[in-house]
């Protein structure tokens, strides 16, 4: 393994919860703030500081609209977003399978 | 996904430089200090740092020993630390697998 392995790691994906919500847009492209809430099991404040973070480094959009008068927050990846997932996923499988091949 | 996936991620392994040191111990069994720290790129007192944290948790064992006059420090995985390893790699998987079916 290369140094340059560990570097690639995408620090902006690497924190659980960042991870989590992107596996889930990855997977179903968009998703309720209240449903990746439940899925991720993290508070309102927590779980938004975590989407604004991917929303900052562009790898999300996060849409505010109303359902009949009802608030809610849709959370999409993007094509930045899907990028860096899959590069990040190569990396860390890359890091990973070391162990693998060898044990 | 359950939210159980995500805390089931375990933040002592998570770490990337720490993730690539478990990584060549889990394949190679044990590594020299040096060898670590130019495999993860990594300065003296930090790769110490990290390596004291996976001691800590029994994740791995460390030895100083003398090869002549020069002092020489070993670091071995320990059966805990293999388990705990093949269980994170196993974590992850699950939540990135996620993606996969999907995409």
């Amino acid at each position: 393994m290369s140094s340059q392995n560990i570097l690639d790691i995408d620090p902006i994906i690497h924190a659980p919860i960042r991870l989590a919500v992107l596996s889930i847009l990855a997977a179903a492209k968009e998703a309720q703030f209240t449903y990746l809430k439940e899925a991720v099991n993290a508070s309102d404040g927590n779980l938004s500081t975590h989407l604004t973070k991917l929303e900052d480094a562009g790898y999300i959009k996060i849409e505010k609209t109303f359902k009949g008068k009802k608030p809610q927050t849709t959370c999409a990846i993007t094509e930045k977003g899907r990028k860096a997932f899959v590069s990040y996923v190569d990396n860390l499988e890359k890091l990973i399978n070391l162990k693998k091949g060898d044990s």
